[in-house]
Parts: C-alpha cells; structure tokens; sequence
C-alpha cells in the first residue's frame, strides 16, 4: 500500500556526536540516510524529509562569532537558513544520484521554510535551548547587558552558552508549496532544523531568535501535508519504558492511551525520547494514522509493520 | 498582457559595495527590491526571482577561513548553498509580507538549485573567478602546494587571492520543481549566485569548486521556464556603447543582429556588462522574446516598453 510518509532525522543521522564535522562525513552520513529514504520511494510510498541541524547550525554560529570582528555575524534565523541551504543540499543531491543508479529519476527538492510560532508562547518568556559558543562568566554578563541575551552555565562542559527560547510550532508558511511538490511527483525537503521560526505581527512575518524542535515541526508539516505516517528516526530501534533499568520494556505498537499513560508516568527524557513521544503523540490526536519511532536501520521494516515503536489511535 | 518574467538581481540588489554587511542592510536591500517584485507581480505577470552572492559568499568563505581552526571549512558548493538559504529567506519573507500587505496572498519559496555544467568545460584548465579571502604571497604558495587550489595576486588590493572556474551554465537540475510551482501559482526564488555547480559523471552529480555567474543561469532558468522575458538588473537604467567617453549613447531597444554587432567591437567589459549582454544575446538566440537589461527602479517601465535597454529578434 502506497502511504504518504513523513521522515524526520535526527542531526546524528547526518553528524555523529564523535565527529568533527567535516563535509566527507557528512556526505557520507547523509549517503547513508538517504538510502533509507530510496528504499521507502522504491516501495512505492511518497516521502517527504525534514531533519535536525543541531550541529550545523552550531558550527556555522561558531564561525560567525570566531569571525565576528571581520565579518558581521547573522542572526539566529539567517543562520538557521544557512544550514537548511547546506542540509538541502546533500540531502538532495545524494538522494537524486541514489534514485538515477536505481533508475528511479524523481524530482528532489529543498525549499527554504519558514515555521510559524505564537508571539505569546510562553518558551519566550523562558528561554531553554543552548546554543552557540561557550563563554566565560565575563563575557556571558557582557552579551547579557550588551545584546539583551540570557545566558546559561553549562557546568558539565565548563562554560556558559546563550539559551533561546523553543516555541510550539503552529505550521509552515510554505505549505502550499510543499504540497504542489508532492502532486506533481517530486520528493521535497522541507522544515530542516525544525523551520526558520517566525512570528507573526501585523500581518508580516519576522524572523525570530528561537530554535524550534524538528520533531515538533514534523508533526506539523505531516498534518500540513495530510501525511499517512510520521516517522521519526533516533539511535534505537524502539522506545522503551523504565529505560536504562533492569525493568527496562521496549514498545513495540500501542496505542494513543497507552503512549499517554507512559508520558504521563515520565518514562521519556525531556531532553531526548520526550519530544519525540510527544510529536508521534500529537500526530495521532491530530487525526494521523499512525506514527512511528525507530532507528535508520529499521525505516523500511518498521513502515511494513514488524519493527519499531509504532503508535496508533 | 500577463507575461512569465524571471528577474535576475545583481548582488548590489541585496548588499551594497560601501556597506559592512549587517542583517539589517541586507533585509532593507532585499525589501526595496522586493517592492519592485510585488509591482511586476500586481500587474499580472508570473515572476521568477534569481540573484547573485557575491557579498555574502565572500562573507561566508571569509568567515570559514577565520574559524577553520575550530570548525572545518566547507567547500564552495556547500558556501553557495548556505548563501541560497540565507538570500531565499530573506526574499521569500519580504516579498510574502508585501504582497500581504497589498492584499495579494500567493505562495512564495526559494529551493536550492543545482546548475550543471560541463565537466569539459575549459573554465576548468583557467580559473579566473576570485572568491574568498585575501592572502600573503607565503600563504598563497602554501595553499596551492597544499589544496591544489590556483592563486592569483590582486596588486590593486595588496594581496593574493583564490581564483576558481567559472563554467557555461547548462540547465537547471531542479527545472522540473520551478514548472511545477509555477504552474500551482508560486513565485519561485530559484538558481541563487548562479545556482550550486554540479557536474555529472557516471550518472551522479557531484558539486565543484567553481561560481557560475548568475546572468548566464539566470539564461539557462529563463529557458528551463519558457519565459517571455529575461530581465537583469544592474546599477545603470541602459546599456551603453562607448561607455564613458564623450562619443557614449545609451541603448534602448535594439535587435539581435545590433547587438552582436556592438558585443563584437567590444563596447561591453568583462567583468560588468559583457556577460549580462551575453546572457540577453543567448536568450534571444535561444528563442526568448526579449532581453532587458535596466536599474531596479526602473523594472516596471522596462517591462512595459518605455525604459531600459530591450533585445529583441
């Protein structure tokens, strides 16, 4: 059966933790990733692709602040766009090279996207998201008073980072375009980092400081775009309860009521399994068949059903 | 008479030579130009929107350099694609906020476009395009021993520079995506800074070290599109015959066979307003209705006959 399927990667599907991050790697992460996705295109599903830019967008903020004194550094959205241009990129190209070897020559695309948030979500007032360089005490009071930022310490890894808020995503600005991709045959990329988040006042758009969850925003573009599925894709092939305990059960399908017990019983990690559980969550509430979580490695096996954490009304 | 219009703007479109560089010029650059977008746009025709990235590659490979001890450098088709989403984003919101502003919802997207040239091409044996940084004349052997790359010394600007090739745009790879949103309606921002160069070898793409300059693809996308019209904007309302001497007459509509004629006796420099005639020739050869070359402000008089310099058969 032919599905419309939303794949969201993890950043760590196209740098892992331990690498440096140069461009090899991250082609042949991003190889690797889009494998899977040929794979589904081959089965004969429509796939759309977002993904994280946790790393990327580190790196190229990093850059801006070393380079700071030549070169004026952007802001957080410009930034954010950047890494869309950088992900979308390999993204597509290697998925299109993978689809002409197979002789499956699709249209694949990446379109900037803007995701828009409310100006009252309350993640403003609370800023919570590390990003960006480590500073000293010094200068993290100096960016406080200079450029308004909230600052945070970051005692494990000896330094303080900026933190910026991570509002709810409401849903793209680019939907139409998304959808008149996926009618016409092509394989869009879309949403990466999450979305450039935007506000909206007065009837314009601006950008704002702010990080969004890319599983969060999945969950969105797979309503927006009337998605069979959402799968988001981590290290592990299942979700588990009582994770890292000797009582430790892995999930394999279950229902809306039952991921909602175990969230209610805090068995996923605010910082990790959480917002993942949450989106496949809000997926299902939102009127979506079904939503799935599991490792790269299992995508094609969890789509048919006997892999995975699969969660369903 | 609604016609299908694709406007190339210069990089002085989106940052001037005299500024630093910030968001803010940038945003207000892109606004202004966007301003004549939405005109084109309200008087019926079907817009695509490409531009150039010299500044902001340059602040990107710039930035890269600086930092590349700490974050590993990226080449020039992922620094290309990173100005793509920047530049898109900043299109795409302003001129959504615009054409809100008039009342004038309609789907506006930027997409990372690969351009292909020809792995043949001789560009390839003589770089001549310089990007990047400035360097000492010791840097400057140490980076051609080390990298391979080709350096070039800028005695005006006191330094030594990377110099890449700058191949024949073919065509678009993503030219099926641009028709689909257009024919959903879309104002398509497409083929950034000349597009990512790719060339094909045993069926894959594969980025290169190289620019494309951004009039001759915006020639390649004019043709990929069928449009009526090739419109490229620059800082002078016409072009001129012996520019800047006393015998100087500004051109306004003149035919094909005219302009060979004046492009053969050499009335158009290399490096401004040679490949922007050449681009206006090709396009004409190629089929096109006409070919303007015009200032930004004066777009909307130069589409409706009474402004700027007009090629036509």
């Amino acid at each position: 059966m032919s599905e419309r399927i939303v794949i969201a990667f993890g950043g760590n599907a196209i740098l892992q933790s331990k690498q440096k991050g140069t461009v090899e790697e991250q082609r042949a992460n991003v190889h690797t990733a889009c494998l899977a996705v040929a794979d589904l295109v081959q089965a004969g599903h429509q796939v759309v692709v977002t993904h994280g830019n946790g790393p990327q967008v580190g790196a190229v903020l990093l850059q801006n602040d070393i380079a700071k004194e030549q070169v004026p550094p952007m802001p957080l959205d410009m930034c954010g766009a950047a890494t869309q241009g950088q992900i979308g990129y390999m993204v597509q190209q290697s998925l299109t090279n993978i689809l002409r070897e197979r002789g499956m020559a699709r249209p694949v695309v990446s379109l900037v996207t803007q995701v828009l948030v409310n100006s009252d979500d309350p993640a403003f007032t609370s800023p919570t998201k590390p990003v960006g360089a480590f500073y000293s005490q010094a200068e993290a009071l100096r960016f406080s008073t200079e450029k308004g930022w909230s600052m945070k310490e970051d005692k494990a890894r000896g330094g303080w980072r900026r933190v910026v808020p991570s509002p709810d995503p409401i849903g793209l600005i680019e939907k139409e375009a998304v959808l008149s991709l996926l009618q016409a045959g092509a394989i869009v990329v879309t949403s990466g980092g999450g979305g450039i988040p935007v506000v909206e006042k007065g009837g314009q758009y601006l950008g704002v400081e702010a990080v969004i969850d890319k599983d969060l925003a999945g969950e969105r573009l797979a309503c927006d775009v009337r998605a069979d599925t959402l799968m988001i894709l981590t290290d592990v092939p299942q979700v588990a309860i009582n994770f890292n305990t000797p009582e430790q059960v892995n999930l394999g399908t279950l229902t809306l009521d039952e991921a909602k017990i175990y969230q209610g019983q805090g068995h996923f990690a605010a910082g990790s399994m959480g917002p993942k559980m949450l989106a496949a969550i809000r997926f299902i509430e939102d009127g979506g068949r079904r939503s799935i979580i599991t490792s790269l490695a299992m995508a094609g096996q969890a789509v048919a059903g006997s892999a995975g954490t699969i969660l369903h009304k």
